[in-house]
């Protein structure tokens, strides 16, 4: 027999829409644990369920209070976490399931987006002991102090599943989704996408920071944290999936081209350049909570300069607010708002010890056309500001002269 | 200024079954504040939701596992009072929302059929203190022991919104549904049916437990035991409704009629009459939780006699296994089911004082040409047994000779 391992499998909203899909889900479950495995299960809400609570939420009321969205949004889970369990019952595979709270997810207190401070996960440990399947609600946990419910925010559920797997010591986290895995650009732009079998933490960090979908930067972050290798994989076809860990055995120079259309862009025109302008500009965006994804400053020309920088379309009424302000507080000649922007960006972790990556992509892009209106490196990215309308052909571009051809 | 009065309002699932009607419950709840009351409001899940939430239980799993099946019944009241919650906030009136556990609902941990034991109300009090509505999730409690959730099965959120009322001293409980108040008879059979202003506790526990469906027995006797005043009142119109309590200005005799077409009769024959008979088969039956409501054993003769009860059609399988057995064991000749039939009852604290009622109540059956074939009474209700065909006509006579003529 083989030494028993412990694994984290969670399944996403797709993966449990409805009662067929959590009769498939079951099954992979039951494979799980038949090839000799303890097993934590971590489900989000059904389908489009959270969605629909949303929209009842604004439907009553314009802007709803944090603590009672935690409080709806909770349920969603608790569905799809007991009627999984009672389905793996009545197949006789013994299991219960666990709220956030029960789990001893302790999270900060900060509704809609609390982060995970420990899990003491208790009554978890003890029905694995028991060899149960133990069943843990995602996207939620409990704050000590407030003793209040809390949610994780977006990706909440796989960040739950991969800090179970690290709090628990598990072999892998497994995260079951309606793709197959990581690919090489996303496959619905670029037809010769291709799946990549192993990616290192760092690679997919930069891909969910610059627009692939499939995994969370907070869970990545995770998992290279705890080094917990996470599989990403389809729940409804048998692919080998994707998987995430520390090293993987060939290093390729661009391992992905990733993109993002759901940013804006924006700039303060002719502020006196003085020191402290970024400080004020981006202190006061972090203060409201304001993601900045790319900054640039030119160079400044006669004590005037000019701030670029990108954050999430759906901060674009947010960030306006401030920057109106912060216009006449800097005394800027203006400010401007972009929305017909997106992002290219090439990933890989080759590129640390290879120099001219990035005079290549700019070269590729030029080649077609593509003006570039911002750029921002890290040792193993390259990402490009460019007009929305060219994002296609950037994308096709960049993946058949760095993927397809290497 | 008035001196502030508690007041606990619950809503049941017709009157929270969509945003709109949870607008209305909001007004409701405020037009209450406005008249200087603090304010705990029980919701009970929106509309089908329960219905909705075990049908899909049923769909995965044969038996639902009880434990499992609270955790997802206990979703449904989260949704409403979140929702209710964050309206009323939006309109200005503070409030919070607490699920059984966090309002200190305690109760025993028989799942599906939990009884609240105490409940601390620690959050409740100092939400109260602090000038907020108080939502607290109806139907759910908390088990101290097994740290589990549990439900309190049919008439749950009433039983919620009665006990938390004693707890805290409210000066009544108002349960608003979807009829007008408690009647004479069933409106939907007896046109002539009144409104009953009030009622004691004593004749609204036999209401109940004969038929009338507007309030269950389990609250109706928390709000007696405790001396809780019920109002019992449509969220939809601003009738005055029906005021359950101690004592009432004037005692009728008959105070209303009730039917109930959703029992089975059964027959044990020819049992050699000896002691320990309807202990043994009453017995058997409350051991498997079956509600036998009522016995009649016949003289005995030639030390041979039959035993007939009635008990809740749906039961009716599990009774009908049981007495299987019994029937062998006790050595009796047969056993008989008859689902054709149905009970009528009159029921007035003013029988307790006045004899005569019952020998009317058989005669007026009589003329109408019904035959009885079961009795039981109270000292403030006459139950008979008849055939089911002849219930509305039933209905009709005694409402117009013991309602209509007094």
């Amino acid at each position: 027999m083989f030494p028993m391992s412990l694994i984290v499998q969670k399944f996403g909203g797709t993966s449990v829409a409805d009662t067929d899909s959590l009769r498939i889900v079951a099954e992979r479950i039951i494979d799980c644990k038949k090839n000799g495995n303890e097993i934590v299960v971590v489900p989000s809400a059904m389908g489009s369920s959270t969605d629909e609570l949303i929209q009842l939420a604004n439907d009553l009321s314009e802007n709803p209070t944090p603590r009672e969205l935690d409080m709806l949004l909770s349920a969603g889970e608790r569905i799809t976490m007991s009627l999984l369990s009672m389905h793996l019952n009545s197949l006789g595979y013994s299991s219960f399931s666990l709220t956030g709270s029960q789990a001893g997810i302790i999270t900060t207190s900060r509704h809609g987006q609390a982060e995970i401070e420990e899990i003491t996960g208790e009554r978890v440990k003890e029905g694995l002991e028991n060899g149960d399947i133990v069943i843990v609600a995602g996207f939620q946990g409990f704050n000590r102090d407030t003793k209040e419910i809390t949610t994780l925010g977006r990706g909440g559920s796989d960040a739950t599943a991969v800090a179970l797997a690290a709090a628990l010591g598990a072999e892998r986290c497994e995260i079951f989704t309606d793709v197959e895995g990581v690919f090489t650009a996303d496959p619905r732009v670029v037809n010769s996408a291709e799946l990549i079998p192993e990616i290192t933490y760092e690679e997919m960090l930069e891909m969910a920071s610059s627009g692939a979908g499939v995994l969370m930067a907070r869970s990545v972050e995770f998992g290279r944290r705890y080094n917990v290798p996470i599989l990403v994989k389809s729940t409804f076809t048998n692919n080998e999936g994707t998987e995430v860990k520390e090293k993987v055995m060939e290093e390729a120079l661009v391992s992905g081209v990733t993109h993002n259309t759901k940013e804006v862009k924006f700039t303060l025109f002719e502020v006196p350049d003085q020191p402290g302008i970024a400080g004020t500009v981006f202190g006061s965006l972090s203060e409201i909570g304001i993601n900045v994804d790319m900054i640039v400053q030119n160079v400044s020309k006669d004590s005037i300069t000019d701030i670029s920088f990108t954050a999430p379309t759906e901060q674009k009424d947010a960030v306006e607010d401030m920057l109106k302000n912060i216009a006449i507080e800097l005394k800027a000649k203006g400010y401007d708002v972009d929305e017909n922007v997106g992002r290219v960006s090439i990933i890989g972790a080759g590129m640390k010890s290879e120099s001219g990556v990035a005079s290549k992509m700019f070269k590729i892009l030029g080649e077609n056309s593509i003006n570039i209106s911002m750029i921002s490196t890290s040792p193993i990215r390259v990402s490009c500001v460019i007009d929305s309308k060219d994002i296609n052909a950037a994308l096709e571009a960049l993946h058949k002269e760095f993927i397809e051809k290497e």
